[in-house]
């Protein structure tokens, strides 16, 4: 129990709650156990759970390219990439961001060895927020936190990839 | 008086506030001016307070292409891109971002007209939701709402670019 605790701290979903915090949470945390290469979230998908690695390793796979626009074998080899893996050690939280809006997944996690973890329900997760209103301050803010950070990530990637492009299209117009 | 009320009350961040709610946000929300090509925050530089537009229209610039990388004449053509603009009928906040992580802006915004704002400092907003952990938690949640939605959109732009990259590779290695 006192494990469950600090992994849960160590995580940037649930870090700053007190131990008694952290407890409402271990509340509504239930195990799952996935085997190796099971899909454990697909991309576009409705979800409505988040999950916290307690054992394994996972890898999040984005795809990269609009498959509307690419349909042919060439696709295959550039569409997929693998973002990260992640394990135990990560103190990785994954499906936070369908815990907002219209709740589509923005990758594919998949197993890659057997796994477990503790997965919370949306519901139960809105239901904590409403009932312990500090306790849901301080994960708002922590998920709030999260979301900026992928964002400030992502519009660097944007950046990376504007810049490419431009430096073909000079190249191309030279 | 009313008028603040339902202006609030239509912002994506302090939508679902009741009326004794949105008051204690006005508490803290003081009325600032800027002269039509006021440079309202720069990208990059460290701000601490979220705007909301009363009066006036700004536009929204971002860098799109890296300064470290393309440092000639070329450049300043492609270089800053107006995302969009905004007046009092989009019921827009902006700088909000900043209140989270590390208080980066992540663009420029600059009054096309003589403009009026609400401005709220960060640390009076960080104060609002400890002191009253109910109304926090909506803001909260309105805001990690707010920066999800962006995020999406600028994964879709990462996709819509990498196909271009992906495309313009494989006619050239053809």
């Amino acid at each position: 129990m006192q494990n469950d605790i600090t992994l849960l701290q160590e995580t940037d979903l649930f870090k700053n709650l007190n131990i008694e915090q952290i407890n409402k949470v271990l509340d509504i945390c239930r195990r799952v156990r996935f085997a190796k290469y099971d899909i454990i979230m697909k991309e576009g998908d409705v979800g409505d759970s988040i999950y916290i690695i307690l054992e394994g390793t996972v890898e999040v796979i984005k795809n990269l390219v609009s498959s509307e626009i690419m349909e042919d074998d060439y696709q295959e080899s550039v569409k997929n990439k693998i973002i990260t893996k992640l394990d135990e050690k990560s103190h990785a939280v994954f499906g936070e961001i369908s815990l907002l809006d219209d709740c589509k997944r923005t990758a594919t996690v998949r197993a890659i060895t057997d796994c477990e973890f503790y997965e919370i329900k949306k519901d139960n997760f809105l239901h904590l927020i409403e009932e312990h209103n500090g306790l849901g301050c301080k994960i708002l803010l922590n998920l709030a936190g999260v979301v900026s950070k992928r964002l400030r990530k992502a519009d660097e990637d944007i950046i990376k990839l504007t810049t490419v492009v431009s430096i073909i299209l000079r190249e191309s117009s030279s």
